[in-house]
């Protein structure tokens, strides 16, 4: 395999979101000469976001690939290299880990940090497959505009699908949101913002509503979905559940348009055979606790920052801290290894003299 | 008590530093109204800060106190106040809790998030008391300039006494670093700094120095230290074991002025009679672990973010990322606490009916 490696580092960064490139930022001004691998999805999930105005020293907002371009800019000036590359594996048996990316160069690297960050979730219904990228997306920001003064449904009931829903309204004729549950798990500031275009007739919602199967192909893109509802909510539970499959209201409903927002799967598929742990939804798990190491994985010089690890909080600025604490973290483990080869290396220099 | 009660809050957050106002900008966001009281040291610790190079998104680097402004700003954008006022304690026993301030007006608050930051710690040695604010500091940015063309002392081994003494060069005739070990614990770009700073005659080290005494008056200010040295570090320890007492070199050095950076202490003296735990360190505990209400205290209702928990990573970023962390926590904590109040208030109502 060494016959492919391309270059060896002290620390390759998988992914240049916002923990990626804060990670960077710092390893690099530790003299740790990180190189960032971007990924198929460059500069994470914020560059999907068009106003950030929750990430703390932007009064005024910033979009989101203008904060990620500050960053990389940031992490560069300190010496940081950032690499368009997709990671397909890392062989953790030895040191230096093996890198090997999907084009089959191979990077070696003392440490590694993953910041891999999660991708949109599907739902796995009839009809997805067939007309993702045709009417289907998992981006109103990026798609949007593409449907304009269509009918156009948002599935979910977070964050992103209240942000999604407000961003749509400049191009839809009418925004649906469709959510299996009565309550919104979103942040106040996001539901009033929804619940105001309510009131103005911009937005409609559907709750305890599940859609089971989009209509249309790619020529005509998205012409229908369908939908059931139950009063008490999670109306596909009901429906499966022959004592209240009755209770279950099923209907078909013309949108032009759907976008899905109902979450994130860690991206973890490169780190399977290295023998980190996940828990059971995916998700990396990290030593956390106090002090030094919260970002250790159970494999020595393997951390995890951001969206990969964190189920939870998963904001900008959540990840950028958890970025920098990989980057400390990987700096003390770097260090420490240095400390040990220079000890190991000493006896044999003097024998040679 | 209750007939002081100024107003009562659905959160107030200790501390105006980053920690305090990054929980005060997502708290804000979550109509949780905050109240933000500022206590003994506006900003915290980065309106200290000359140059944050280092806070993600921001390549050109940001001075302290703007990134501070602009955060307080984004805060109040939002709907949260900033109120300057030291909180003197905090009655855990009931809820509300009352918190109390040294001007006597009591706040009540359905939650509390401690961010109240740590503070420079001091060496307790003579001349200690009588010298600090003439001659002694423990700011370099805020009092360096007062030094101008003197010999300066910086104690301390880490980033802050590397930035230190880097900005004092700006000043002093020659800037020495007093550390009481070989190594230095600061990140390599500030050790690399410094080193080239030695290189150039404007930064000399005293390593496995430590001062035992601080010479001058008021009105002279500091006009020499008393130093001890041991080759193998730790001098003052060396000192008062009798084994090796003799081996400690002991001086007079004649320097006008100097700066502590050896390190902070929480600030929680107003949390004591809550049942909130500490380290040994006197660091407020929080839960940690993984997914929501890592920021809670033993105290329910209380959440812990920034220096006053962390005592390892310390940085803008990750202090701003666990105030997020805790504001998100706290409005869950909110949500549920109205849930409850509003099912206890139902049957009252309806058999008022």
């Amino acid at each position: 395999m060494s016959e492919d490696v391309v270059e060896h580092r002290k620390l390759i960064i998988a992914g240049t979101g916002i923990a990626g490139l804060s990670a960077g930022i710092y390893a690099a001004r530790a003299n740790n000469e990180p190189l960032l691998i971007e990924g198929d999805e460059p500069g994470g999930q914020l560059t999907l976001t068009t106003d950030v105005e929750n990430y703390p020293g932007f009064p005024d907002g910033i979009s989101g690939p203008d904060l990620i371009n500050r960053m990389k800019q940031q992490a560069r000036k300190f010496g940081a290299d950032v690499k368009n590359g997709i990671i397909e594996s890392v062989d953790a048996d030895d040191r230096p880990f093996e890198v090997e990316l999907t084009n089959g160069d191979v990077y070696t690297a003392d440490a590694v940090i993953a910041a891999s960050g999660a991708s949109a979730r599907t739902l796995g219904i009839p009809g997805e497959d067939e007309l993702m990228g045709y009417g289907l997306s998992t981006c109103a920001t990026c798609d949007g505009a593409f449907f304009r003064d269509e009918d156009m449904l948002v599935i979910g009931g977070g964050d992103a699908a209240m942000e999604e829903a407000n961003f749509l309204t400049k191009f839809a004729d009418t925004v649906y949101v469709a959510h299996r549950r009565e309550e919104f798990r979103a942040e106040d500031i996001w539901v009033d913002r929804t619940m105001e275009k309510v009131d103005e007739g911009e937005i409609e919602l559907l709750l305890n509503t599940e859609v089971t199967e989009l209509h249309g192909s790619p020529e005509e893109g998205i012409t229908s979905v369908t939908l059931v509802q139950h009063p008490d909510g999670h109306p596909t539970e009901k429906l499966d559940d022959p004592t209240t499959a009755d209770e279950v209201d099923e209907f078909e409903f013309e949108v032009g348009a759907v976008f899905y927002a109902i979450g994130h799967t860690p991206n973890t598929g490169y780190l399977e055979g290295t023998g980190a742990e996940f828990d059971d939804e995916g998700y990396l798990l990290t030593e956390g606790g106090r002090g030094g190491g919260q970002t250790k994985t159970g494999v020595p010089g393997l951390f995890g920052a951001g969206d990969v690890v964190d189920f939870h909080y998963q904001q900008a600025v959540t990840a950028a801290g958890m970025g920098v604490e990989a980057a400390l973290d990987a700096d003390e483990y770097l260090t420490e290894l240095e400390r040990v080869r220079k000890a190991d290396a000493t006896p044999t220099a003097s024998s040679d003299d």
